[in-house]
């Protein structure tokens, strides 16, 4: 059985995603699609519109066979410390091959991981503002200029698999319609080939009746309640904690250190919006996404130390399967390089997932009807899902 | 001129407080009467019904001449605790006398407090459980068995001044009408002499229209906006800090030990209301006052070396005086032993204010206008309110 990984937020599951696992099904000839996909929270440091296991029942209707969580301390990270995370808990699965969506399926992205791993050996001081020139001498020597995130993303896994030596075969495969940042709808709304809108865009208009159109017809956004907005809700936990916490304990936290523990903190104490409080802490010096993410971590009391990427920090939850997926399961369970986990125990629960029983805890205040997302929560089993895939 | 000092919350302030004042003037023939009142949280570990400034207003319309915020470190303590801190204060301001309510203004605290000093160093593992027990002993030595709030608390600020060799005379005064913990407003409504009930009673009612004759006729509770119900609008910060915090914070924090820290976080992660969480961690261990001051604590992220109850760890922070206080204040300043503050410039936020302002900071945030608490707040300056004290 051909066995293809896929790296996903699904925030939220879309027809562009859809598409896609129909793309690596047909173009790999895959008989069992794994997805790698985020837990709560998602890379931008936000949480995640659905929680995971809604993402994973519409995966699952929707062309993948297994869904497995990937952690939060992978989830919640730059590009490539979220790429690394992956490729081992795909490693860890045995799985032969990914595939991804880019602009370019043209470029040689593992060739290209090659260079850009000695260029990042250079750039021993490497932070995440330095990205355009690293692009830029990239470009010097390969005569590829990387702009678009898919592009940069797939360089990411590619690189990640080059450092861990990974037996992982890439597929990427041409993304089509909407482009990733996209902040709006399609105009053309009468093409039948643009059903595809970016996720971006999606969130920014889940209450506008088009969204529909763009969304798999498994997902009733009637019954689904999206988790609480960041900005009204979960600020003022944000705003209480930074108000409250001492020197000490802010730099504790991971990444906020050189000065920021103090900005956030002075600023916490001028503003009460947290749109304010947000244009007063960006800077030229950090991307959004960096501020955000350092914002989630002080939110969530996320330490340095419990961040740490590596194989001893990363437990692969099987959060779902199809009957093909539990084929496969059955069949593959004993030649796994780790146990796949299916169920929370106490052990567990204070010990190797207490960072992700932590987190979701506090998701789960901010979702509709405040469902415990872990103890007692079995993977979602799912018939064949294929007679929905042909559809 | 004669001094004479107050301790009080004023929680809310009331006809009964109003009513205690004019006695206290009359029977010690005060010139001046001096107010050590809590700041914005009071002593079972709440916060105050109204912020302190609304709380000053009132004390001034209605016969005190100075208030002065007893701090965090003394208002949010045990008894013994609470009188320590206050009648440092009021030595350090040189008050001569205090008085206070009691229904037994006939016994002697002096004496008797000099008896429970003897009873107290014989429990050195002295605790507020103990308390029965305690005065249990005190009234098999002195054959007076105290049982009232009042007379309790009269014990404390007479043993705090034995104990501080203060030259503070005593004046108790027979308390009339309300029983300090009645939850009900009074039921006899056409005796002119009954409108006073307790602040208990108060609170409980405070929406209830018949709540008004109780009050005095310068609080108007349509412009006044009480602070935010804890149970509803605090209770989240709580909670979400019970779950994210490290245990070792949690063990930083002041009287959270001896397992409490465990009991306090495992509890928050099976409950998601305040009352069905305060059912789960209460015990006849601990009162539920101790319980309540070590959630507020909690919440406050209050350290036990914050809350060290001694000379250099008290300010007197003026909150608000009348003409003939501003005529005191001139007077006496020059033989203060420590200087009063009038404002919170950035070395007191900073350093010796830190902690109120901190705490504050909170309690601001649950009130109707999120109305800053300290900087660049002054004094409140009433013009001689003896002409609304005779009406």
């Amino acid at each position: 059985m051909k066995t293809v990984g896929v790296i996903a937020e699904y925030n939220p599951f879309h027809n562009g995603h859809k598409y896609h696992l129909q793309q690596v099904r047909e173009q790999t000839k895959a008989d069992v699609l794994v997805v790698i996909m985020s837990g709560n929270y998602v890379q931008r440091g936000e949480p995640a519109l659905f929680d995971k296991w809604e993402r994973t029942r519409q995966a699952l209707y929707n062309g993948a066979d297994i869904i497995i969580e990937m952690p939060f301390n992978v989830a919640v990270q730059p590009a490539h410390l979220f790429a690394k995370g992956a490729i081992l808990q795909l490693q860890a699965l045995g799985v032969e091959e990914i595939s991804f969506g880019v602009e370019h399926p043209e470029y040689d992205f593992a060739a290209l991981a090659k260079e850009a791993s000695i260029i990042s050996e250079a750039f021993s001081n490497y932070k995440q503002t330095f990205a355009s020139i690293y692009y830029t001498q990239l470009a010097e020597k390969t005569g590829i200029k990387l702009e678009s995130a898919n592009d940069i993303l797939a360089l990411e896994y590619a690189k990640a698999i080059y450092e861990q030596n990974a037996l992982i075969k890439i597929h990427p495969i041409k993304r089509i319609a909407a482009g990733y940042h996209d902040r709006e709808l399609p105009i053309n709304m009468n093409n039948a080939e643009v059903n595809i809108a970016s996720a971006t865009a999606i969130r920014q208009h889940l209450h506008d009746q088009r969204v529909v159109r763009y969304l798999p017809s498994s997902m009733d956004l009637t019954k689904s309640y999206p988790v609480k907005n960041f900005a009204v809700h979960w600020w003022p936990l944000l705003h209480y904690r930074l108000q409250t916490a001492s020197l000490t304990e802010l730099q504790q936290i991971y990444q906020l250190n050189d000065g920021l523990e103090h900005l956030f903190q002075e600023t916490s104490y001028q503003v009460n919006e947290f749109q304010a409080f947000f244009d007063k802490v960006k800077s030229k010096r950090y991307s959004n996404a960096r501020i955000q993410r350092t914002l989630l971590y002080t939110l969530l009391n996320v330490t340095t130390n419990e961040m740490i990427v590596d194989e001893c920090n990363l437990q692969n939850r099987l959060l779902g399967y199809t009957s093909i997926g539990r084929a496969w399961l059955k069949r593959n369970k004993k030649i796994m390089k780790k146990p796949l986990i299916s169920k929370i125990n106490k052990d567990l629960r204070k010990n190797k997932y207490a960072l992700q029983y932590r987190v979701d805890k506090i998701y789960q205040q901010f979702t509709e009807c405040k469902q415990e997302q872990n103890i007692g929560r079995k993977p979602i089993d799912i018939e064949n899902s294929l007679t929905i895939i042909k559809k």
